[in-house]
């Protein structure tokens, strides 16, 4: 074999690696080596050259990333059959995704698509009902704190978020049992850049996360996008299986519990002060972070507040997520972030990190609505509104649907868990409904593996009560169709 | 030894591994256990309490997690030193805390603090002046849109961001040449979450990213965030050394190259046709994505356009990432992603899975704004003014700076990198300067080791001419004080 090797990489510009590897992919798509012919030993081919070995290494490591040659340990180094046409469609080929990616992605695949029915009862969302933004008294707060503070509000902001926001919550939180300053508070955009950033301080990719099952679909996806497994913890009743929690706790790979003690996403469930606080032991027996989703606690529409973890906290454990988007709406991206010590100086490196800032003309005009008193007045009639639609889901569950289906009044937020008969597959239920005009979320989206479920959510966020009832009767028609076709075995969809 | 031990788990409420840990905790807090001794084998307390073997050894680990034993395999289990201290301390304190995110945190710690010199001229800052921002038009906007589109302007947008804005960009990116439609683009919250999200496709935690040196500082936190490791690739004055490139993207373990070819930061370089030709040709041999910061592109100040990475590109290979943060100002927190194939998909579900949305509403405004040319009437005022400030900085640099000091004129963006005679220590430097009223960036803050550096970026981004003179007149000063001094070697700082 000839190799015409410039020693001096620089004569044509190439380095001295490049040009072996250039020489062999020349050979092969001439040719003049076939499939199976053996490259010298590295050894051998550095002596000949007068190069180092690693060079060589490097030149060999490029062919095989070509997919031109594939080594075997002790045996050598070969060209691969169909060498050229590898090399060929390699260069033409897009980058490589990496795992995580490709694994989210897998993910997304499996999910149902809602909502191109237009005029289909929407029970399905948890996305509050536009007709309620006070979207004329945000406008102005936006124009006015514009112009007072003027063209800086249109700087970068800290990472930390206004101080002014930052302070008007520290307030509302500390009313609310949580003991809290302006400067234990990380703005972030939306209680979902909170899930993403507080997960990251405490897990990297490869690490566990415990999480209730059911929970909130989409965590289960920011999980996946961040290379982190999930171990899912059963939810009861009352709340999360506290045994379940320890033994999940106890394993070294999990880092982190992240959980919905209120309004809980998707079962309603809040639990009681004793399980909270049994909750708290555990965790801090293994001395585990928790990361509580508090996204609707501003939504109670019965019975009195029970404290939340971060006010039952004493060992700086939990992390405590609020957000607007629920209770006032979605489009500010404005979420809040509170913990203690060092986990607050993490939070800020990190979010200065992920995208530096949010806008702080937004976050300027949230805090004026809070401080002016227009953001309570707005709770007090959403609230309002909630309850009659929640009442009304509830009587036409009550009327309309045959024995043996189970549902709880939920003590606030938008969603109720209907628990069908046995042998009855939500995801099957709702192709009918779809063409039937109604949508709702079937409980597979929730399970981790996404095995089939006999349980929906229905929500009240974007329906009045005359579609909620009318809803419910066809769902209820639905259901009892099945009934009468007798039970199946429920399938498993692949997440 | 005595273990009273309760078989069913449920009896007290505690799990049966929680009862055996539980049981030699209090032992060791009793005294009875002391340092040094050894707890019976697995089999054998398995075998005594009739449990299950992964029953014993979960109580094991959860004891060698609380620091109160230590395992030696083939020895045994054995009470540590001190080892009811350190149950106690272990209570007490805060979760650790992941790998990734105390890298960061240490990153963050080394870097300097700026401004509280309330009246220095700051020449370091890459912000725009919000004394040219185009504030009460974009006020304007804001309300208009959000009358005539109503509070669903105020909902959650999808993930790749207002198709109205996405379309006029599309519009303007193809009169740059690159081939993009609307649903090539993502948007995103500034270039910053970017650079985070486009970063993510490609590499995870523990792979490596080429990135030029010196380069974007906060680009090396992006990097430390995520958990990544970065490999320098030299800037010349022509751009990234391409032999260096080659050696890089020859690493399997390197995953993408993250560059900025026009307008460069820290250098002010723009990259030649056919450096940027030659550049694409390594990346597509080794087949790894480009990811090209074009941030400053609107901010041309001389000389005709040279072609994008992403104008050239031929084998889909650059993420093409634009910013509205530097033309026209960073608040509205608006970056958008040009990319093609499977990775428009794959940035869509990571955003979603990292934040959901942006903010349709700031989105609206600004898709308004670029639409009825008020960002193109912006942009050349704006050049206009940096032109003039450009002109001044450097011939304030010409008429004071001592010989063997250097710097090229930049074709565009904010920055003028400087270097000083060898042995001048530009981060000492900067404690004179802020003592003297003036701020500049020294070199080291852009190498990937902190190294120190002779060499300093310039900024004409916040200050007006006359300030820039009377600081370049002040640092002349300063640096003549140092050569006067004699030379010294550089330090090497630790970041």
């Amino acid at each position: 074999m000839e190799l015409l090797l410039e020693r001096d990489s620089l004569r044509d510009g190439r380095p001295v690696y490049r040009q072996i590897a250039d020489h062999f992919l020349a050979e092969i798509e001439r040719g003049r080596l076939a499939a199976g012919a053996r490259l010298p030993a590295i050894r051998d081919l550095a002596r000949s050259l007068r190069v180092n070995r690693d060079t060589v290494a490097l030149a060999y490591d490029t062919l095989a990333n070509a997919g031109a040659v594939e080594s075997t340990v002790g045996r050598g180094t070969f060209v691969r059959a169909r060498a050229a046409e590898a090399v060929a469609a390699t260069e033409a080929a897009p980058p490589d995704l990496s795992p995580m990616t490709e694994n989210l992605l897998e993910l997304e695949r499996s999910r149902p698509r809602f909502g191109s029915e237009v005029d289909a009862i929407p029970m399905h969302s948890l996305i509050p009902d536009p007709s309620l933004f006070p979207a004329a008294a945000f406008r102005k707060l936006l124009g006015r704190v514009l112009q007072e503070v003027g063209p800086e509000l249109l700087l970068y902001g800290g990472p930390q978020g206004l101080p002014r926001l930052r302070e008007v919550l520290a307030e509302r939180f500390r009313e609310a049992g949580i003991d809290v300053g302006a400067e234990g508070i990380v703005l972030c955009h939306g209680a979902s850049q909170g899930i993403h950033l507080a997960t990251r301080l405490f897990a990297e990719a490869g690490d566990t996360v415990a999480l209730e099952e059911p929970t909130y679909n989409n965590v289960l996806a920011v999980m996946r996008g961040l290379g982190l497994k999930t171990l899912p913890v059963p939810m009861r009743d009352d709340g999360l299986d506290l045994d379940a929690l320890d033994h999940a706790l106890a394993r070294p790979d999990v880092k982190l519990l992240y959980a919905i003690p209120t309004f809980h996403n998707p079962t309603g469930v809040t639990t009681t002060l004793a399980h909270r606080r049994r909750l708290l032991e555990i965790a801090a027996r293994h001395r585990k972070p928790v990361l509580e989703d508090a996204y609707e606690m501003d939504l109670r529409l019965s019975g009195r507040a029970i404290p939340s973890l971060a006010a039952l906290d004493t060992a700086g454990l939990v992390v405590h997520l609020f957000s607007f988007s629920k209770s006032l709406f979605p489009g500010a991206r404005v979420g809040a972030i509170s913990a203690r010590g060092r986990i607050v100086d993490a939070l800020v490196a990190q979010k200065q990190a992920t995208d530096l800032s949010d806008s702080m003309l937004l976050q300027a005009a949230l805090a004026e609505f809070v401080a002016n008193g227009g953001y309570d007045r707005h709770l007090r009639k959403l609230r309002r509104v909630l309850c009659e639609r929640c009442d009304a889901l509830l009587g036409a569950l009550e009327r309309e649907m045959p024995d043996g289906v189970r549902w709880r009044r939920p003590d606030g937020g938008y969603q109720i868990w209907v628990e069908l008969p046995e042998g009855i597959d939500t995801g099957e239920l709702l192709a009918d409904a779809v063409g039937a005009g109604v949508l709702f979320a079937p409980g597979f989206l929730f399970n981790h593996d996404g095995r089939a479920s006999n349980r929906l959510r229905l929500t009240f966020a974007m329906a009045g009560s005359e579609p909620l009832q009318r809803g419910v009767m066809t769902l209820a028609r639905l259901v009892r169709e099945r009934l009468e076709r007798g039970p199946r075995r429920l399938a498993r969809v692949h997440i």
